[in-house]
């Protein structure tokens, strides 16, 4: 199983960025904890990071030929990208969103996911290990 | 670790009740499949539904002495009822929200949740594996 | 032919809570009405009252096993419940919403009715005639 | 006892358009259904359609020397007439929605009825027997 | 003169639950103070408490044959429950709304109180003194 | 302990000004109403009217310097004025806000008080006797 | 000069229509106060009405060839009508709006003039008279 | 008969504000113009200007032992002060809406009167004529 | 193939109201244009206008025998008529929507179009090419 | 006559991506049948796609020098957008909005097109052919 | 060059009210500064304060004779005045817009800023130096 | 001190676009006119403009270790990035948002801006002198 693990903007200055709301691990941490995770579970991982709203999409359509799952913290593009939502419905491989806080009690703005309804399900709140959690969801996404 | 697991109405009829939407697990099923998890993770697990809104504030209080992590499926009160709110916030035992379903992509009521702002987290549309999902989430509370 | 005929909150007062609104039968002299109607029809009726949003929950589950139609003044719980309407989702059993007023020209918040979506049709505003009329629909429920 | 059966835009179409919505039966079948069941009720009907909106109100202001009751299936106009609303305030004759369909369980812009605070009553949902109930009710409207 | 002080959800939970917003007296310290304003009166009053919708519905039915004035605390249902608020209409007893903190500086859904059209006032903000306050209201009710 | 009981717009017409909603007391019985109260509880009231929106302002800012609590009846200006939201925060003196009319129960307008935010509770619907109340309020602003 | 006065729907009915509201004028008297008062003043009048939102437009459309001003009464239709505003917008003919009741008043639906911003004023809530001062208004149309 | 003829903020500026909106003439030509057909009718007119609310509010508590209809330009005053409708409401004058400009066609604050619910009626977009016709209105305010 | 072409009310007055919206064609050449077009495109063409909504409802029925694709530029009640858009949906036929201006640049209320979800497509702000441009997509209506 | 024919995101994956919805041509066989009908037409046409939104913006700064109409399938950036608008606006050449689908008829936030007060006009709803009608609209742009 | 710089309600208590969002400069001390930085730049200012609505009006008023720019500091009357917005467009002369906090990230009722659209611009959250940069942008107000 | 002023979409059109709106200077002026001011100020300046949102957000990051204020023009991005926000709010840098015009009188959609509550302050409508103003902020943004 391949499993593509996708974040958007802003998520490269993770430990430094606001460590109140995002926590202390840095983006390489929570790779690392995601890799050990994957190797555990015998599944392969390739994982990004990008500023850009088109890179994100471009990222999502290239999937179509080399991933089973997209595990994707689109970050500030959750709430605000369109653009994003197509990509996903379009390739129609299975999406788990993530987030690292818990949205639903932010900002009202961050109540809103425009990528929610083409996704199989959301993890919000648990830090870098809502990755963790995704990953096991990846694993089991047929059985749900 | 004691973990509480609450459930709220309609949840007894799972497995009959709308399968394309909550999958096809009884709850006596999924009741079996958090218990053996939390065997698996040494920890020990309260499992009860309701219909009443009344008794899940209750059980909820009584937390306050007997649990660590309270893992609560509000179902339909999800959507409309502070008086949980209210519970979760008064007892301070960390809680997370899980839902067999995506809410977030489902009927436009179904995507406010009134108990999210005072939960760590949320799991959604994983169907019985979002309880086992939260029950992992539930082991590393602390270190998020 | 078995009807389940369930009555919500604070219609045990009726005859005399507001009878400008609700019309002076007392719920005894409703359920005599309908009783009375269901035997010219040949078919029994199961009627009942409660203040509790969850046994109403409760008793839409039961109906199950035994009923063939249900009718529902779900009072007050009409505007506010999401649990009644997904207890009526859950069982699958044609449900007749009936209101003694006409909903639709009251307060605002009295127009939405949560649990219409998921029932075949609305009778409001005859008062206890509203009753009669739904039992008489429920036993025409199949060639409408 | 005279009743005016008044039908709105479109429903001379019935039977062909939208059967899953509308049913099956054709105008002229509700028609007879009507009459059959007003002659039952010792009642005389006046049962009209037309597309125009003018025309409807200048029917329902007829109905002041005409008319007891008035059926009114005011189908489309329902949500958009201020004209039929000022028309039945305007003549004080008891006047009782009907419509096929269950208006709350479609388009949101159907859930709103501009004519429900002037009529007595609503009903909806129960196909060509919407009008059946309704001629039952107008003979009882001074009960209610 | 007597009296029925009826409290919500949670309100057994005083004291301990976020006395930031409500203060450090216990629910039983709060009976306590009001049955001694009580007993300088020269009232009685019936000092109660339930996390159930329905039961708080049942209590207030009751007050029909018992109690002159109902001094209410609906805590968190006082901003969801339409069956609060019809069975204070349907009794009709002179009603007092109560909270302790002052609701229209919190959160924007507890601004909207569902019973306050069906009350004869509102005391909000004043810790357990609100209930002194409301019990001085009470015995001058007629007065106002 | 100095008290400043501030009375806003058209209340200098009480008595004669819609006594069905303001009641039969003039202002002036209401002042000497408070002052009766006053004395028996050992405090001082300074009383006035205004119905200008910054001479009220300037009556909160002059409170800095000789008051001890505010009892503000801003009547109109209750619902339109951030001026004297922005006053009580900026003299940071205790400010109880008061309404004769129960304001919850009409019009919608009326429903928001800009002023509340910053004051420490309300009393409204209580007619004159909403002021006696805030005055026995003030007194126990401290042990709240 | 030559003044196009037209009525909408269910202004036949004035007199009998609800009183209380729209006074106890009949149209053929206020048609009568209309032409005296034009011949007063020295000019024709026109004076029509109809149900039919369409023929309301062709009328405003004629008006091109043959009218200096028109005086509207569109009654419902002024609510609900983008016809009738591009009618006036496309002739270009100066148009008076009115009313005989007082439309801001009313229903919030009635507050709404879609016709408004192509009118030259409004006068509404002077009953009959309304009409009389619209006429006034239309002679000095060019000196305002 | 006498007539208090009451002018807000900014009308003062009459002739050189915004001509192409509020036309050419001053407010004293303005009040000439109302003197004149005052004295052709037969009545009395006190006519003022303020740019104070509370003055404005004053101005209309003294109407009530000195004039018999009330003529009111309340200009940016009518879509901001409720303590104006408090003040109409309160001394119970019919009180006439008065309006240079078509507010009805400008911008969207400008369509909502506070005062308008309180108001006989309104006059709006016929400039100085405005007030003329308001004059003659307020001559007939008892026959409408 | 059959082509029916309808337009809604105002647009007997294109070319004299106001061109800089709508252009300079008169409807008489619009419908010249169209029918030479059609000549080239071997289609023939049923051209019609009328004011009003009922008329444009019965055309629309009458297609069913007739037609082969219904050209509609119901102007106005685009923005107001659930009538025209039941009727579309009734009579099946596949039916483009047109607008000579773009009615997406003007005022709100034009933004939305009642027929929308029932067409199969839209041709907006091209002016009388709008038309030719329809004729064209209706031709290749089944290869889209 | 040179016309730039710009694609935005996800356009690339035309007639893998949900056919039911934008149909089974793929985007080079749209740019051929484009072409073709260029050609045809005797103009140039230059035809681009990207996904990233800022890329947009630079080839529509480019048109300045080099195009005389844009014909622009935004997709998801249609709704989404300010700096597409600004930069349509910037340029100032007439540019044409084009959809494969009806957007009218799909999800609420499709109906939103931030471009389209910018644009000239908008074909929508024709699948491949809305470029070819577009085409043709664009060398007829000077005479609509 | 003659500035005349307007400070509006509450800003008299400068230094005292809530320093955290206002600076701890007072008024006078920012009256210092203006006007040592107007004599650097070698304009005249005239400095005033007030709290009442109707007297910051009639001093913009009064500046049509004396004054070349208006620096405005409306305090809370920027949120809910009309009648400032007005006298600022009936005088036409350029004014800036001026505040000591960042409205834009408070509470939401101060984002809205009703003088904003008759103001040449806004300068916002830099303490006591907004003053200094607005006298700034005065003086080089025509070449902006 | 060093300063980073970024600038968003399509001001490089800046002279040519819409100089009604945003002046006639074109960007490499304004450049000129910031770096001249810097100079007298003693401070360095890195000026940049890009199209790309996701670009913006990078220099924004790379801000961290090399400036002390950010001057931020984002243009369209204002209204619609959420990724910009999250990044000023990560890096933690002073930021002072400019525009060109007075964003607050133009279209509704461009008065909110979803930066300005992570950024110090807004200094708008003052053209290129928005950038000096802003340049002077910036050295004095300690003192504030």
């Amino acid at each position: 199983m391949k499993i593509l693990c996708l974040n958007g903007p802003n998520l490269n200055l993770l430990g430094q960025r606001e460590p109140a709301i995002y926590g202390r691990s840095t983006l390489a941490q929570i790779e690392e904890r995601v890799r050990k995770k994957a190797s555990e579970l015998g599944v392969s991982v390739d994982f990004r990071q990008t500023n850009l709203e088109g890179e994100l999409v471009g990222w999502i359509q290239e999937a179509r030929d080399n991933s089973d799952v997209i595990i994707l913290n689109a970050a500030a593009y959750t709430h605000t990208s369109v653009a994003l939502r197509d990509a996903i419905a379009a390739v129609g491989i299975p999406t788990i969103e993530v987030h690292l806080s818990n949205v639903h009690k932010r900002e009202k703005f961050r109540h809103r996911s425009l990528i929610a309804p083409v996704c199989v399900g959301q993890i919000a709140g648990f830090g870098a290990n809502s990755y963790v959690l995704a990953l096991d969801a990846a694993v089991n996404i047929n059985e749900a």
